[in-house]
């Protein structure tokens, strides 16, 4: 990891954007399949799970059987976390569900707001060497808790044929049942479409390789919502001398594991405490499973050393990361600094791995700086708010004649008719 | 107006789809624009107004003067209904405005949520035949709530270099003083890539023309939201015997001015009603000044007789209206059933174009089917919300064995030493 000393403002910018992957034919392969899958449905799933996953299916959907079994094969102690994992994250999400009043704005006039639910929902979980059980609780909990009343779930399987125990017994314990061995981008596309076996919806949540996230950034074209864009993951970390230098490095590798394309970014005043955790990082990673993945990521990352504190909350809005971890003196009192940020991380025991599992917050965030202008997953992405209004006799004689005046003056004279002829009913009252 | 009888419920998805329009070259001649005002910024945007709009301009920027005398050019009348308006949806959209309180998911383990505006927006605003300034306000004052710290506005202007006194009051009123004579395609670009005269933003608002749909479809590759897709506005009616016919033919109309792609549908129960409002329309339509877009829009429209009012509302749900206007008896009492739909105006005196223009709810709402999966604009659509989370030695201590069993299990142990390491520290005190 490179360490920047001091940098220029006008480099900052250039600090802030993210490694570009060379994405080639990507869209036009990932077009030809969903107009492949939008044609031929289930007939050209099965090609593609042969072609891409190796394995040739007849039908999609997890059977009974298998979706039992997997509750028996989850030990106990795996179950008991995710049951605490689960408890956290519905006891915050729960939370958001907020109802607003019904306003007067004008005496006879009424406008309110309700939550309804999004009818129709898809969840992507990749497959590969991290079976992501926990992104299941991430998308199925609020979805539930919202009241989607189709949820369903597409995962690849393995070349036996097989999902991750974990994967489905995380899935039944949110409620969801209709989970199909689909993966790739013809997953998304057979959400997006529907097939003979999976029914179509109106919005598609979850991670997923460059296919899968092409196919999302695709389908919109076609009237069907996603949950955010999507980029490498990422952290940002703000330390002082105050921090733990082990947990600083410790934080900055399991950011590094996510993949060879994440980015990992350590901002502080102090050099010395910069060389100390790059040290830690070098004592720790030989330990660690996914250190070729790890030392790849590490390629596009980097130490920057700003002059205080208030520089590197700059440096770190500008770069808006996924993830803000806050090793620093009264953590809590320059919160209110961060403008741009996924979800932040305060104090030396609110490790990433917290918020990544268990804590209650959704760990679906915003990367790439997209956390400039989009929010997280939360129950907000399962519901949609419809607008209402009431409006009496008293209402529109109130509010009529500025309507009138408005619309005449935008030349929209059907609209101003609309105001006249009712105006005109009450005259004759 | 078509009227369609009693259709089978096989025929009704079908009856949902929006008319397509075809698009040709566009996105090819949209991303050239893109490309090019993202490559040569102000001297591609000189181009584009000549070609376009011909007019030539040194500069885009709206000077002070003529911000001025936009003042002094609107009516007194027209101002008082301008502020009328403002006040309405100044109140129904700072009461959007919700904190959430801090929730202690695990004893030690507090996770909340804080609003914060997104920093940069931009506002498109049409021009042509119909001057929006009602737009203006509609967005305009829920950037302002929200703080945005920086609020530009691209409209075009006519021949003669000059903007509708009515946008440019509405934007002052509403505190934008930033407006750019810029129109199209490469408005949308400008705000999007920068350029010498316009500031990049984070997210870009606003109706308009197939180019600059196109153009804020295409830009979100480039990490710049938006507030929605756009699609040609619609309105769907719901009325009983309890309607007055004179006002369901009104709101139609009102509706069908939009555009000649835009779309009205009627559904009643009663046949004798629907001949009855149609008798109407006819009368009404020779005396408004955009005849020929109504009857344009018409064609693409219909009356559907069904059985049932419930009937007419699984329809709606269906359909997924932008605008639902209810003129049945207790129609309140069957909003309840509502699931997908941008914007409800209940019974004879909520005529859609209260909401259009002055009652408070907003009038950017989702059109062509995405009621189904997006909201309308609102303070939301200016602000993001960032998760926190702080973690005590206490939380830690409770939840970091499910945190650890759970990493280990997808494979991710770095995610899991991040935790072990912590957890190591506190059997050391």
């Amino acid at each position: 990891m490179k360490t920047i000393l001091y940098p220029e403002k006008k480099m900052w910018e250039l600090l802030c954007k993210r490694p570009v992957f060379d994405q080639g034919e990507l869209t036009q392969t990932v077009q030809n399949i969903l107009n492949k899958i939008k044609k031929h449905g289930d007939k050209a799933l099965v090609k593609y799970s042969a072609e891409f996953d190796n394995v040739v299916l007849k039908s999609f959907k997890v059977p009974d059987k298998e979706m039992e079994q997997s509750v028996l094969q989850v030990s106990k102690e795996l179950k008991g976390a995710i049951n605490t994992a689960k408890q956290n994250i519905e006891k915050f999400h729960k939370a958001q569900f907020l109802s607003e009043e019904i306003i007067e704005t004008t005496k006879g006039v009424k406008c309110w707001r309700k939550n309804v639910c999004i009818e129709k929902v898809g969840l992507y979980i990749p497959g590969g060497s991290a079976p992501l059980f926990s992104t299941v609780l991430m998308l199925g909990i609020p979805a539930r808790i919202a009241g989607c009343r189709e949820v369903i779930l597409c995962t690849p399987c393995d070349r036996e044929k097989k999902i991750n125990p974990a994967i489905l017994y995380a899935a039944q314990l949110v409620g969801i049942h209709k989970i199909f061995k689909i993966g790739g981008a013809q997953a998304i596309a057979a959400m997006a479409y529907g097939t003979e076996s999976v029914e179509r919806v109106n919005k598609i949540f979850g991670p997923g390789n460059q296919y899968v996230t092409k196919a999302k950034e695709l389908i919109q074209q076609y009237g069907v919502a996603i949950d955010m864009p999507a980029g490498p993951s990422e952290v940002l970390i703000i330390a002082d001398e105050t921090c733990n230098p082990e947990f600083v490095a410790a934080d900055l590798l399991a950011q590094a594991e996510h993949g060879a394309d994440s980015q990992v970014v350590f901002l502080t005043t102090n050099q010395e405490l910069a060389k100390k955790v790059e040290n830690e990082m070098k004592k720790q990673l030989n330990k660690l499973a996914r250190k070729q993945i790890i030392f790849n990521a590490l390629k596009n990352s980097f130490a920057v050393i700003l002059n205080s504190i208030d520089e590197c909350i700059e440096f770190s809005n500008m770069y808006a990361p996924e993830h803000l971890i806050l090793f620093v003196r009264q953590s809590k009192k320059i919160t209110g600094k961060i403008i741009n940020a996924g979800s932040v991380f305060i104090g030396n025991y609110s490790c990433e791995s917290a918020g990544d599992y268990a804590s209650g917050t959704n760990h679906t965030l915003p990367t790439n700086g997209h956390a400039r202008s989009y929010s997280g997953v939360s129950l907000d992405s399962f519901m949609k708010k419809i607008s209402f209004q009431e409006i009496s006799i008293e209402g529109i004689a109130n509010l009529g004649p500025a309507i009138e005046i408005m619309a005449e003056a935008e030349n929209l004279t059907a609209h101003k008719n609309a105001v006249t002829l009712r105006l005109k009913t009450l005259d004759n009252d």
